[in-house]
């Protein structure tokens, strides 16, 4: 951490910031400068608080060198992590990862004629969600625990793999019973409580990054699951705010950029990035070629009829034509695909 | 709502956009159009989901005309929400209330000086939390129940208001056994099931916007908790993400625009809202001159020492010169704030 | 254009409303709501402006059904716009287009040995800029005429074309008797004489996408450029401002996005999209893996010798690389990159 | 300049770290740390380019520590600049400068009508465009030299103060005889050639914030007008782009973090920053009340016949009673608005 003093800092402004440093058993080290001088704090991990310092008189600026993270960082663990299942998939290693299905679990009927559909195109998980955040009190807020049950009776029929949603910590023990991963939505990427639970709950976690999260913000909330004793963390980039109310911004550079600051696997979900079906196929193509993981993708037998999210779900056959693409850009950079079974 | 076919959309597709809406019991009506014909659905109260449209084929977009949200809407109830508490004290009316105090509970000794100290000032209600949200699982989280009993008795000796937050749903009971309003915090603006919680309190609820979120989502979240019987939410402005990372942006136009778009009343935290000590009476003169109905402000006696938020904490003698420049400000548009006792 | 009322206009409001579309030679359709009613214009071909209607009393809003922009819409002409060199090179057509160079000329060595190396690793166009604009007025601003020299003496021994860049109006008209490419840069997209200067330039236009710009604004500056009959614009996504200062937000979304609205087309330049070299390769694959019609990324043979932009220079090796990846791409998406010589 | 290391940087990267500085004629000072170790650069005035560095293999990244800007700083001269014109009025004294009018000059009658309203408010300096820069190369350009020369016969008549942008280095020649102060719009502050022409225009420049620019940027183009000669310049806040397209963000905090980094005056304008003329009292008080030097307000006697953003203008009696507020919050903070004559 660097201590950036004010030009027109006193001696003894320069003098307190240095004690409070050695009080807090560190060693200081004065760096002086044409217009200002500054304060390195030598020893931090990254887990001092700035705040201790920013408030003191004469502080202009404090710069954070250390990294505020640590066990998810890459620097504390060179080779990545891969989530394992029982099954013999796993989530980071050179085969990828693709979970398709619809926003919610809306019938038995839709959801197994949607989860076989999905399984013919040759993906590994099924996605779905039992309990829905919804922003409007008045939207579909989903089938809740008889969701779950359908769940379950799919992967028994088909043998995929369940990634579905838990919004609550009671929710969050129920989910992880049915779910092969448990998924943290967007909108609680910062519910600390539920993230404490989550690192609990002795499931693979898929962590979705907030609509105005940084990648610090985003790896904060993975600490907390992997500080709880949970290591299987995965990763999701699914769009951020941005410009233009009407487009969410797909960060395409988190991909690589989280790949570099960390270990953990990263998916991206081009359903939600884009909102827009048209645009889902390239931003699905470019996360690929840009060394995500693997892909978080709606699928709906007929979109027109979904309760949510429509708009942006693939039709089954969109999905088969995307598989085939995605097969040729994985070889392109040397990692592969499962085909369809 | 406005459905915009696409400009080489089909008599098809125009006859399926027009028999879902007849089916959903509403009547369409068609606007030609030199580019593209248009269909507006009319009836429809504002709750009516876009996806079912949004998904067919031949539509381009489908634009909102009436809004989602309702019980929160002026539109819906002309004249403002006032809070009122049992001390006579009320959020919403010409008379500013103005909320001070230290971002948390730290000690016995602390959170009483900075009580007394805000007192002095003349604000009508204490801040201070007991459960803190934080964004790294290392930084201090909070004293818990016994930061709870505290404030109790700093209520007891000084009179003031407290205001403090609920991070679950658990804790909103405990919270709500001992607070004056329930704040609900930025991070947990869109936790559903915190706001439903909270509809059923029976204490007045702070819901501050979240650090993306539109004004729709803001009085989207606020309309959970009316829906559960709660008409007493206390709307609050502090800062969006924005272009600087360094900086968060003061959203100051949103607080003409909630006024115009719903009845609730709007605080604004300026220390939130700049994240540094000095600007923060500029943006908290700002926020009265723009039309907000009182400030949330941090204040701590010793911000050097604070265990948390201490850069943007006033110093006591800072806040009280604030409140006089408050005063000729309200007086300037019609308003009032009490003066120090 | 959908002109919404106020749920409390009066009858007069509407009468107004009604008078001047009417005034104006279109006609008007009025269509009722359950809160408001809502005026459409029919026959406006997307370029009435809004502003007359805005300013109305009882009006709440102005909704765009028609696009701003015309010459260069996908509605007005269906068929993909393909820049052609006498060459034979071509941007557009099914063959992608990679321009690769320095960010400046700096040297007689310097451009000859960046222009000969990526020459090598099979790209098409060579980039530098003989007039930098530059954020600081004490940074480089380029060699000038001298530039120019140098680039038009490279393309005679290489056979390269020449994409560079023009920061004013005289400048451009020397710029175009040059290069192949005439750059305008983010900082100018909405230089309008500029863009109108290079409406009669007599060579094909980069347009490069300011750093805050909607796809719109992007769009109706090409209209400036096609308007003064020149129908050869390129356009590029170079990355936006977005949640942190330290990170440019690519914006992948664009390319499909455009692609879908205008039949021109669109390059990406990774380089800036990311401003930092680990981050490139990444972010050039996704572009071609979206739809771009090719890249413009920058390469330096010293990249830590380089007078500006070193950070985001590639190595000419670690070009060679990316060519291959991104023959494999394009080829998995039905498309094709030239070998290299 | 801190060079922060990779924590797996060699020996040799920081050899070559150290040995750069050393040639560029600075000292270095190594930083020892936990994590990584980290470069300071001592001497730099803040002008030193940060891309010879962050090219480097081994280095993670490029703090700056002393700011890129110097004739703007508030560090290099203490006390404000105040732009004192032969009339006796001033920007950025304690009095107030309000300047107000039309988008654009549209004919003799508006014009005139229009600044006989606002000279009877009390306003110092009549705003209105004479060349307009439109997003649309289909909306009204402006009148030109016949708008120049209208503006030049009002100022005779009514005394007040010319103020007017000008859109290109031809241009600006011409606004400069006319106007007492030359604008350079929003779009243009990047315009490096025509920042260059206004830093010898011999008259004083109004500066707009483009609408993503970072106050280092602005403070940049400011240092280019400054560098050419000319000491007068006036910054301008206007919003800038942010999470709703559909709302400009009034960055508010902008307004006492450049009074904080510059000793530059700075105005706000309202009509801009808010977009809808419901909202421009608001952002105006707010302004005035959180520092700013000024106003630059629309105001048009029939704003819904404006040829240009008549949805932003107030109507004449508004901005009477919004100058009567202004005077009151200007006495509440120790500051004055001259009376209406």
């Amino acid at each position: 951490m660097l201590i950036v003093l004010r030009s027109d800092a006193s001696a003894a402004d320069h003098a307190r910031v240095v004690a409070l440093i050695t009080s807090l058993g560190f060693q200081s080290h004065t760096i002086p400068g044409a217009q200002r001088n500054a304060v390195a704090i030598v020893g931090n991990d990254g887990r001092l608080d700035a705040a201790r310092f920013s408030a003191l008189p004469g502080v202009e600026d404090v710069i954070h060198i250390s990294r505020p993270y640590r066990m998810v960082a890459r620097e504390w663990r060179r080779e990545p992590t891969v989530v394992r299942f029982p099954s013999g998939e796993s989530i980071g290693a050179d085969a990828l990862f693709v979970v398709a299905g619809p926003c919610s679990v809306e019938t038995e009927a839709q959801i197994f004629a949607t989860a076989r559909a999905v399984k013919r195109a040759g993906v590994s998980a099924l996605r779905a969600g039992a309990f829905k955040p919804r922003t409007s009190p008045y939207a579909f807020q989903g089938l809740g625990l008889a969701g779950l049950e359908l769940l379950a009776r799919v992967r028994e029929e088909t043998g995929l793999l369940i990634v579905t949603e838990a919004l609550d910590e009671e929710g969050l023990d129920r989910v992880a019973e049915v779910a092969d991963v448990v998924q943290i939505g967007a909108r609680n990427m910062q519910n600390f409580a539920l993230l404490k639970r989550a690192g609990r709950a002795g499931k693979p976690v898929l962590l979705k990054r907030g609509m105005a999260a940084s990648l610090t913000d985003l790896l904060l909330s993975a600490e907390y699951v992997l500080s709880e004793g949970n290591p299987n963390v995965i990763l999701c980039e699914r769009g951020v705010r941005g410009l233009e109310a009407s487009r969410t911004l797909f960060d395409l550079n988190a991909i690589p950029a989280v790949k570099s600051l960390s270990h953990l696997p990263i998916l991206a979900d081009p359903s939600h990035a884009t909102g827009k079906r048209a645009l889902v196929p390239a931003a699905a193509r470019a996360a690929i070629a840009a060394g995500a993981d693997g892909l978080l993708i709606e699928v709906h037998v007929q979109p027109d009829a979904a309760l949510s999210d429509g708009a942006q779900s693939l039709y089954p056959e969109q999905l088969e034509v995307l598989m085939g693409e995605l097969r040729g850009i994985a070889a392109a950079i040397g990692r592969s695909l499962p085909t369809a079974p």
